[in-house]
This record gives structure tokens, C-alpha cells and sequence, in this order.
């Protein structure tokens, strides 16, 4: 059992540190978490070699795309090797014995904010505040000793800092959940890519930017389909040097190993630019519930 | 001359005033405008009749889609009927003789902090602070009184509230910019659709969702160049009540008039679903910088 660091974003008890804790506990090795304080911060650290991995969200059931850590992802030599889905229930955490009607101020972390809007809309007297993160929100609450006080946070965080939940399931849908992929550093030569030799079907994501002509974006989507190759997922993203021009990041499924290299190599051949940004076995909870 | 009111998100001297303030030069109608506190609010003004139009930010150059109001366009039965680009120069405002090195927060709307990251990254001693609205933080900063307080927005809002330009141009990108779109209410009957009768070049924007299936995109794009049309933008959205499904938003340049409908047709008959959700012309900056 060899020991291995997960980076995140966020505080013990974040939902960053809860899927650092199950992908831990999927692959059998012994973990130690490194919390840090900003999305760039995790990819730093896992190209310092101070993490072996850095966990970050890519996309929420609710609210879509972290798009920060696709531009991280785009800008950083980074590689993705696994992918895991969590369950994100959020509570309202604050003061033990403090009831719904007393509470004025609200804190989280943005995202946590976007997927529990009922909640405002339901407790006119309550306005949401932006803080860092979800448990961290939580830490705050607490130092503040104010008991009109709450934040939004998973249980663990409650736990962390021995805080009550005063409303469980605050968030719209009960069906909330995060999709994180798992980073490692990626290798000076691309030969020595991570992940090599996964069996099909599995994922590769990928970056593609493409000449601005009218059908560029089909023609790309047609090699694929052509090759038997599922997209999954596609998000523009802004060239912000280059106004009004986008690149798209794509996410798609495999079925057959023997078009991986084929696929690639048509890809690079129409693309301006292409970067692979991953390759990973499907994780179990998108298989049940496909993109 | 006819008077028209102008809904937008902010306080006055918001980049989305400028943008109203612009409009309303470029048609020649007398204007007023009403301040709203949230998009949700400017297309409820909208709906309600308190506004002619509504001024909806869709994307900015440097950060991407605004993608509440994506989501918004979808529930709401607004009709997008021109589009505007505003070019977007942040500055940082105080207090007549601060020195940028007295400053220690700085307060702005999350989507004008995300432009200008550069300032932060050569100021440690700077914190961004989350605010409501641009020209909003203005005020906020003035009504502190604290001299290391500092806020980012354009140069309207530190004339509408009498503060000093401390350092100019502090957004990252010198072409940062956002798009637009003036919206109207949706009339009872599709036929009485406004911005009927354009002449091609125009736009469509609209949304389709797919049914989940190989290649169910790349058919939709193969038949958008089959008929002669230009993608220009493509953004997919979570459809939060069914988890890892997706929402496509479009825009689309149509040529010849006599596509339009046709185009509408083949992807009705191909989409689960479809929406339009605008019809108009092509605004003068997206032609000298296209997508």
C-alpha cells in the first residue's frame, strides 16, 4: 500500500475533500489531504510533485461547468486519469437550538449558493453571502459566534466543526451531484502519458481549437461519429486573446481502443490546436445515468 | 419620437446603463431606464410591461457566457431583437489621492473581478471582495468612508458618484468587451414574432435539446451547414431536473431569408425540444471580429 497526497480547493470537510476520501478508498491507498485555497493552487501543487493528485470539479448536475478549471486545465500541463461522481446534499449549518426564522445571513461557496435558490426565494429575510468555500463558511460561522448565522455546507463540514444542521437537503434538486476529476502531473514525454492500456470503453477528454469557417465544428463531430466515438460533453470556452473566438472542450467515450490513436491523429489534422487533456475509465455513476 | 424604458441589471452607471445608453442613441428613441437589483428582475420587468426592452449581458470576450441569463432565456418567454457589443474598461476608483498601495479590498460584480485577475496577481496586498454590481461597489466604497477601500468598475460610475480614478484600464484583455441582447416581451402568437421581416444577414439564436444518442449533435450541425448556415456560438447547458443532459444554445447566421424557416423546420423535426429565442440583425462589432 503505497501512500498518496490528494490536493483540493476548499477546507476540511469541503466536497473537494469528501471525493479526495472515496477515490482513496476505491483505489486501497493510504492518503493524505493538502488543502488549498484556490483551484490554481491544487494544479501548482500537483506540478510541484507536493501532490499526487489534485482533485477538482468539473461539472455540477445543477449548474454546469466549473468553467475556471477548464481554462486551468487548457493552461496547465495537467492530465486526467479517473473521474468520480458525488452526491452533493447541502444543509443549513449554524448554532445549536438557532430555529429557520432567526437566521439573516447565509454564507457559502458561489456554486453551493446557485444550487439551493428555493431556499432564498422560500426565506425572504435571509440574503445570501459569497464566501470561499463551503466548509470554510461553516469555520466562519462559528468564529463569528453571531447565531443569525448559517452556511451552506455537506455534513462532514458540520462534523468538522461540531456545528447543528439546522435544515437538511437545502439544495433545488435532490438529485445534486459533482463530477470531479482526478489530475497527476503530466510526463515530460507524452509516450509515458498516465493511463496508458485501459480497456474500452472509456473516456477521453480532449481541447480542440478550430479555423473559424462556417461547419468547422461539424466536420469535427462527424470524424467522431464516423469512428464510433461518443461525445459526452462539450463546453466553449473563450480564446480571451483572440475576441469572440472559442475553443471547445469535449469529452468522449470510446468503445473500441484501436480508434484512440486514429481519432486523435483526425483531430489534430483539422484542429488549429488540439491538447488531450485526459484519458479514463468511465466511472459507474455516469454509465447509470448517461450525458 | 417614442419614449422607450430600458430594463438592466445594476446601479446606475453599470456597464449594462452604458449598454442601454448606447442602444437607445443608435434607434433615436427618448429613454428611461430602471435599475434592477437581479437578471430575474429585468425579465420580469420585461413580462410585466414596466420595461420596453430588457438589456441582458450574453458574453464577454476575456470571461465567457453570462450563463444565468442563458438559463433565464430559456424559462422566461423574452425575445431576443438586437444585440449590442460594449467595449469594457474597468478601472480602479476610491477616494481622491488614495495611493494604489494603500489599497487593501476591492469591490466589484464576480464577472468584473474575473477580467481583471492581473491586478490582484501584481497587488498581494489587494483582496477582491464579491459586491452585487459594478457601479453598485462605487457607492458602497464611498458610503464606507475608508480610504483602503477600492472599487472596480467603468468610468460612468465614478462620475455618478463623484469618486477618483486611482488606476485606469485594469481589466487584462485591452479588447475586453460583452455582447448584449435586447429583449422584449414574446407575443401571445408566434406569428406577431418582432424583428419580422429582417432582410439576411441576420442572426438566430435558439436552444434544442437532443435526444442522447451517437452523433445526435453532429446532425444537427450537419444540416445547419447543409443549409448554408453559420454557427457562431454554441453553449450547452445542465438540464438540472435530469442529470448529465444538456441544453444547447445557438446562434446562427442565416444568409438567405428564404433558409430560415426551412432551418427552423429540420431542426424541430430533429430536436427533442426547441426554443427561439431571437431574430436580428448582425451588430456592427461581431462582423470586424467574428466568432
Amino acid at each position: 500500500m503505497t501512500s498518496k497526497t490528494f490536493a483540493f480547493q476548499g477546507a476540511p470537510g469541503a466536497f473537494s475533500h469528501q471525493a479526495a476520501r472515496m477515490y482513496a478508498a476505491q483505489i486501497g491507498d493510504e492518503a493524505s489531504y493538502l488543502p488549498c485555497q484556490s483551484f490554481g493552487e491544487v494544479f501548482d501543487n500537483v506540478r510541484s510533485g507536493a501532490a499526487t493528485y489534485g482533485v477538482i470539479p468539473l461539472e455540477n448536475s445543477s449548474i454546469g461547468s466549473i468553467v475556471a478549471n477548464y481554462d486551468l486545465l487548457w493552461s496547465h500541463d495537467a492530465f486526467i486519469v479517473d473521474e468520480i461522481f458525488v452526491p452533493v446534499h447541502h444543509h443549513l449549518i449554524g448554532f445549536e437550538g438557532v430555529r429557520l426564522a432567526e437566521i439573516r445571513e447565509v454564507f457559502s461557496h458561489p456554486a453551493a449558493l446557485d444550487q439551493c435558490r428555493k431556499l432564498f426565494k422560500q426565506n425572504q429575510k435571509m440574503s445570501a453571502r459569497v464566501h470561499w468555500d463551503t466548509s470554510g463558511s461553516v469555520a466562519y460561522v462559528k468564529e463569528s459566534g453571531k447565531r443569525e448565522l448559517a452556511a451552506i455546507a455537506g455534513e462532514p463540514a458540520a462534523k468538522e466543526y461540531g456545528m447543528a444542521i439546522i435544515q437538511s437537503n437545502v439544495e433545488d434538486y435532490a438529485h445534486n451531484s459533482t463530477r470531479f476529476g482526478l489530475v497527476v502531473k503530466m510526463p515530460a514525454d507524452p509516450k509515458n502519458m498516465p493511463s496508458q492500456g485501459l480497456t474500452a470503453p472509456y473516456k477521453l477528454s480532449l481541447v480542440v481549437e478550430l479555423a473559424h469557417e462556417p461547419g468547422a465544428l461539424a466536420k469535427i463531430l462527424h470524424e467522431l461519429a464516423h469512428l464510433g466515438a461518443n461525445l459526452t460533453k462539450i463546453e466553449s470556452r473563450p480564446i480571451a486573446e483572440n475576441p469572440w473566438h472559442y475553443r471547445f472542450f469535449m469529452d468522449i467515450e470510446i468503445k473500441d481502443a484501436a480508434n484512440d490513436q486514429p481519432l486523435l491523429a483526425a483531430l489534430a489534422a483539422k484542429a488549429d490546436n488540439m491538447k488531450l487533456l485526459g484519458r479514463y475509465k468511465v466511472a459507474e455513476a455516469f454509465v447509470s445515468q448517461p450525458a
